[in-house]
């Protein structure tokens, strides 16, 4: 039935969406106005670093009052852990991805450091690796800890897996979780969007020194010869 | 000849060490001293944070008074560059000690990532890898960030020496040195002296896992398994 002929004036007057539509619709446009607050306390902490900002700076940037940053997050701590959370949550989901997967745990491993290397080089890369220096409530430095964790210990699991199913090397799966993971983290130390490689281009760099380490693996006679020349240096 | 007998008795009287000795004395005692005093620096920003120690406390550490330190160093700034320079020192003295080797640069690189490892896990750690992050003034900032350049050259250097002499796997210098140093660097995030592991043994497993890397090298058996399993993971 079309809409113009047996329809009663009433409805043509009424608004088109109905009224479930419109609460989803703000649902969604408060959750697109939350993320526009995490994203400018991103930007502000990387730039000026987390005690020399304030709400007002967050409200000023976005050219709303105070308040309205209030009616997002109920203080700069909490923003702090939505940028965290922001950073960490991809790695997170990453992990999830790959857990049903038949990949030697090798390529499982690889899949997850390639969204950590692109989360650090993200906007959320400064908050994720520095919010723990903050001078945080012990709640809020906690939860922090035990997300942290939560990844370390998936990256050394994927490690002992990879081991396991002949697909890594054999190693002290937690120095090669800090080594990996300290190694990824220090991108946020130095990267600038201004770079000429992205956050994935620098990420799969990184991949591949872990992957094939400093010792070649082709031109075998290249490595004879320098094991031959090899003395042991003094430590 | 003997002391005693025929020496004139003014010669006994006087102190038995000459006035030269006693210049260098004074001038090793200053030395001792200066170096306590960036070593409680040191102590103290790692505790504390570089912005919330003042010279007083550091005074107060030492027992001493506040002009004393000034004594031995101009302001705080200067005694971050100190803390600094302590840090990195003994990297830079590693990088001379390999130079006229005639090791394999894989070997010379892994002497000086050896010395790195254990700097960064040292008490100069905290100021090795921060100082740059403080609202230092541009002088004392661009000097900093020429030693922290050397050091990157550094490893950039012995990288390309290595794929040259064919002890390093084929590599891009830039982004290996920048996925080794920062692993390293990361330790000064996560390293406290409690640590069953000293800075060494820290830096020694490091070593290890940039060397081998993540892919086995024996159990070519396995290797080829992993790699028949292989489909490129979505990125």
């Amino acid at each position: 039935m079309s809409r113009e002929g047996s329809r009663p004036d009433t409805a043509a007057r009424a608004p088109r969406e109905s009224p479930w539509r419109a609460s989803r619709e703000r649902l969604r446009d408060r959750q697109v106005k939350r993320e526009a607050v995490i994203r400018a306390a991103a930007h502000a902490f990387n730039r000026k670093g987390y005690h020399n900002t304030s709400l007002d700076d967050i409200a000023a940037a976005l050219e709303v009052s105070k308040p309205t940053v209030y009616y997002y997050v109920s203080n700069k701590e909490q923003l702090l852990f939505e940028c965290f959370v922001a950073g960490i949550e991809p790695i997170r989901a990453a992990f999830r991805e790959v857990r049903p997967l038949k990949e030697p745990a090798r390529n499982r491993l690889k899949a997850v450091l390639r969204h950590y290397g692109q989360a650090v080089a993200s906007e959320f890369g400064w908050c994720m690796v520095r919010a723990e220096d903050q001078d945080l409530s012990p709640a809020m430095s906690g939860h922090i800890k035990a997300l942290k964790s939560e990844i370390d210990q998936g990256i050394r699991r994927l490690l002992r897996e990879g081991v396991q199913d002949g697909s890594i090397h054999s190693c002290d799966p937690k120095m090669t979780a800090f080594a990996l993971a300290g190694a990824l983290n220090w991108i946020a130390h130095w990267y600038r969007e201004s770079q000429t490689l992205s956050g994935a281009q620098i990420a799969e760099a990184f991949i591949t020194v872990f992957e094939s380490g400093l010792m070649p693996r082709s031109g075998a006679e290249n490595t004879r010869t320098a094991r031959r020349m090899s003395v042991r240096l003094a430590r």
